[in-house]
């Protein structure tokens, strides 16, 4: 059996390593609901509703820009993953180590909520982006480099796109920590313009 | 190998969007019963569990409620993406907008037991399924223009019906948020009827 | 191509539908674990940890009830959907409706926990199990009906061997909860015996 | 149909198997971070984030080292269900009591933490990683005891490497226990250095 040997020789499949981390991915961006402060229960607040979320509208919004920018890390790993064919032990512990930072999303949006004007709290949340994505260029450094686990060489224009578009993501984050030195709202507004770099990448995508 | 290239030219499989959005998905329609009051630990109270049932009763039907129209979602995304063969770039985005408003019902069914009596609790709750389903249309008409996308054109007569039948969702929120003026648990009631529309699509799921 | 028009004409694959219902049971039998009472944190107790387990063993206790019960109806989905090639849009709302009573556990189990000594609370958490047993059982008869979703007809004797065994889920959960007003701690035992009824089945599983 | 008769004789397809692992390891993985200590919402606190940080520096720490322990888990049963073609409801059980003491580790995170002098709690905390460890052997046996289930025989190397591998994580963990009651911190140190046995293991992962 060609395929079974050719398989048992290049590693293992992708399947797991990108279930694994559609699971993660899906659960971080999922649970950071949970951080959003929400009323004392059973007690109809004399405020009323809308002064309530006016009162949790920095949740509300540090919510929505974690899950945009996660959401952008998802689709640079779908984007780096589609040439994988096969994939090793290695990769499976980068990946590991790609994902740890982003699991501690919920955790730090609710500390950029809660210390919003602390001077160590922008480089914090940011550092995350910034580490994830150095370790994502490192897994397309190492995938590049090994023919055998995309089953053919990938077109250096497609990889020097993609690496540069990889940065993006260290770079509008490092951007976005100085800016919040400035004015930590908007600090946030340039995080917010992350995902914008990869809303489309025509050449990567079809290769 | 024609296969590959082909797969080449059309973008991304669908698997990990789909692997994705079932996983959103589920945590969502999963961790929404961590929204249900919590009797204190280790105190029996005095009350009883009969009592102490009653007095959060609100919370288990606005469960019940918001497990039942996400259930409706993700079997609308379902019959659409049954069509797509591939995706790109575009629908990954458009996907993780899809499921923005949906990742928000925990918080929002909270609000809509704390907050029953307000009048913005019912417009607030509606909205996150009004914006959904009009993305959804939108996810459907994009995929309708693009038959490179489903292999084939998807016929006009199920084309049609498809639409209409999105439209569903957000027009009956709308009127679940009108008759909430009226009624509070009038509109619950209403936005509970939203799934019947969806128990079936003969034409659709068979093409 | 004669595969696709078939798939066309059958419904849906049986992909999502799986990775729905193992993605949802993964949430549940994992969140059970928030439930277990956390001591206060950064106080370190004068009690030690021995004591403070002791006071929660009940917690415990009823989490690996929970996680054993739910891991046998996870099982018994597996089971009968192995004989799934299709599924249509009515067996995604019956699933649905067998994964509602389980997503319950988490506060359930709660309730057991804190309501243990309360006439009304084995009832309560053995009726999830009886519904959604009665649930699977109602699947599987619809899919023995229909030979299309199949490929071709189940055995006689597999059918009748895999509904008994289905019965088997409601019946233990009764017994459990009729025990249960004679002793809460023996009715939890009879409880938990329910998996083992499920341990093999021979018969089933290799057709 | 020679492949359909060939599965209904050997059993299920490992694919739901390996996903309600994924499923439930990712989750356990994620959750973790719901147990790191959140500072009060909406008061900034008068003391600032370097110093909220440095008081819940053992949160983090422990944090990450479940993070770290858990990956390693996930990689062992991936390398090893790599070997898998089918399973059966045996595997599926003894799968399930695999991954009880690993769901567990959002609690024993939380005791380590808290409890991190108490005299119970590295042996409690280690326990999980031993007892997961034994089954994954026992697991491991099993297949290697049925080439049924692996198309064709392991290699004799191939087994015996491998189930050395799979005790380093019990042995690491008796260590670690072992050394925590000299020191805590250093047994957590040693508790780390697990993973690092599982970086790269040539000989199993490409047969």
């Amino acid at each position: 059996m060609v395929e079974k040997s050719s398989d048992q020789h290049t590693g293992f499949s992708t399947d797991r390593i990108n279930a694994f981390t559609d699971g993660v991915l899906a659960i971080v961006i999922t649970i950071l609901v949970l951080g959003i402060d929400l009323p004392e229960d059973h007690k109809f607040s004399e405020q009323g509703l809308a002064s309530f979320l006016m009162r949790i509208s920095r949740d509300v919004t540090m919510y929505a820009a974690s899950f945009w920018l996660i959401g952008a890390y998802w689709v640079q790993h779908h984007a780096i993953f589609h040439f994988l064919k096969y994939c090793n032990r290695t990769l499976l512990w980068v990946n590991i180590l790609f994902m740890f930072p982003l699991t501690l999303m919920p955790f730090l949006t609710k500390l950029k909520v809660v210390y919003h004007a602390d001077l160590f709290v922008a480089p914090l949340f940011g550092s995350a982006f910034i580490v994830s994505g150095l370790i994502l260029l490192g897994i397309w450094r190492y995938i590049v480099a090994r023919p055998a686990l995309t089953d053919r060489p990938i077109d250096p224009p497609v990889v020097r796109s993609m690496s540069r578009r990889i940065m993006i993501g260290p770079l509008v984050s490092l951007i976005a920590i100085g800016i919040s030195y400035i004015n930590t709202d908007l600090g946030t507004v340039v995080f917010c313009t992350l995902p914008l770099f990869y809303l489309s990448h025509r050449l990567v995508d079809y290769d």
